[in-house]
């Protein structure tokens, strides 16, 4: 990868002197977050939109922020009519996880022998499909807590936190994970490297594998709301012991405490729409098969009884398939 | 009870002479096609309404019906401000059971002594509120099977069926279930007496008590688009088989092939939406208790788990929640 070889890296956390070329495929509300803090730490970043491109065009993103006003041009727009230039450093994916979408067919485009691939999206089990497709790049998984959102045409509200944690799939630190991480961190953001990030993932979805599915069929509820309805927060335990016990049959238990310490983490917080409860609310497509599909499906192929999760499932398909969409 | 005294009843199915004064207290779409039902039988028939009496006392009810128009004028009609008669012979209940309501104090300024109190209404458990309330009269329980439908102040459309199955509650067939039957039939409905109106109950539990509620939490979908999303003939049997083990453990186990027989069942019907995706649909308030709250209480102090059961009742609770209503 081009950054190793200019960088003359060897151990540590030393930075490169060469500033990285990064596409960002998907620049929604996270892309566009994550590209400001790359341009902020020096990388030349490109975004590529579906839609929106000629307003960031002319000009650029307008990010508010904690962290001090994010605004600023990208070093190339691309829309949909655009022909994409190979060879990136990073193609960072930010599309959403969804069945009609080939994110393997948007990020190859933009390779090049020598480009990684990352994957800052939601979910359990997001990586095969675009590790199958395109074997030949190394793959970094990237998770990302951070509560961002568009407001309009290049408008983007960051509202907080950010921190992100990396890692090589299916697993280990690569020299790849590591440089991105540096970026980000230079950036401005807490960006970790993790040795499993599928044990990252599996510690992330034992929150929102219930929560989000909840939310939505409570018509876009809250967490306050959902803890407080009579039932809802032992729905929400019983409900993260099933996510719970198909993380060990997948090989990776979860600390004894961990329900415990999600509740307890979730009661402290204002009340709070996750993103599938804000999506459902926009009428955009929810990540079903990313946050919850892919964890029943595991159980299915594990012989783990997840009747709470089954159920959460089989009524968000027939919502879809009562209002006409998927499902 | 009146009846049985001027009628000078025996054994049999023998047609008593004195036509009953009976009020229907909540005169919606049940309550007044049940009412046109006995007029037609030479009852006399009084209905108590909360809305519509101005527009019922001057025009009557306009019911369209398979079989044929059954519209009719009640022998009085009162509204919540007028004074009520007491001394019915059978004070008919066909309000919706909502926790709110409280259907004993409708019942009671009807009653003389000798009073009968029959329920038309859906779901389990609902006999006691009225029973503790008024322990001195003969108690009726009856479970309609009717299609039916409120289109405007004073305006019914009777779509199909009809059927009614009564009995005495807790259990065995009354006097008093016999006549009000025998009225009924008179009136033209088919209107059976059975030995365990609770076992009835558990029978109609095992449809109603997961199809309402996933119909509902489903944006109020149909019975075909339940079955044939993916995943959607699996829940719904596998919520059937916890009424089932819920109603075994109640001490009425029901047969080992009714869940299949609900299915086909089901299968045969055109796509239908039941009562309280109706309601749903509607904005109107939903019969959450009576139909599914009831059997996941019995099934907490039976010991029975129902997990399917409690996460659609949690749902539903926090939608209610959620609109702002109760919850």
């Amino acid at each position: 990868m081009a950054i190793g070889r200019h960088a003359g890296h060897g151990a540590g956390r030393r930075m490169t002197t060469h500033a990285p070329r990064v596409v960002i495929v998907g620049a929604g509300a996270i892309g566009a977050f994550y590209g400001a803090i790359l341009q902020r730490a020096g990388a030349r970043v490109e975004v590529v939109l579906r839609s929106d491109a000629a307003v960031v065009r002319e000009r650029g993103f307008c990010i508010d922020s904690p962290l001090g006003d994010l605004s600023y041009r990208p070093a190339a727009v691309y829309g949909p009519e655009d022909t994409p230039v190979p060879g990136a450093d990073f193609v960072i994916c930010c599309v959403k996880v969804l069945p009609d979408i080939d994110r393997a067919a948007l990020i190859a485009p933009w390779l090049g022998p020598q480009s990684a691939i990352a994957l800052i999206e939601n979910g359990l089990d997001i990586e095969p499909a675009v590790a199958e497709a395109l074997p030949d790049h190394p793959l970094i998984s990237a998770l990302a807590f951070i509560a961002v959102s568009r407001r309009g045409p290049g408008e983007i509200e960051h509202r907080a936190y950010g921190r992100l944690t990396l890692g090589a799939w299916p697993q280990g630190v690569s020299e790849e994970a590591r440089q991105l991480a540096q970026w980000f961190e230079a950036g401005g953001v807490d960006a970790k490297c993790r040795e499993s990030i599928v044990r990252e993932r599996w510690a992330k979805s034992l929150w929102n594998t219930p929560f989000n599915p909840i939310s939505v069929l409570a018509d876009g509820t809250d967490t306050v709301t959902l803890l407080e309805t009579p039932g809802g927060e032992a729905l929400a335990r019983a409900a993260m012991a099933e996510v719970m016990a198909v993380a060990a049959a997948d090989g990776y238990p979860l600390p004894d405490d961990a329900i415990d310490r999600n509740i307890e983490a979730t009661r402290r917080m204002p009340a709070y729409r996750n993103s599938m409860a804000l999506d459902y609310r926009a009428g955009r497509a929810l990540e079903i098969d990313a946050i919850l599909g892919n964890v029943v499906t595991k159980a299915e192929r594990l012989g783990v009884a997840v009747p709470r999760l089954h159920t959460l499932q089989t009524l968000i398909r027939m919502r879809a398939r009562e209002s006409g969409s998927i499902g």
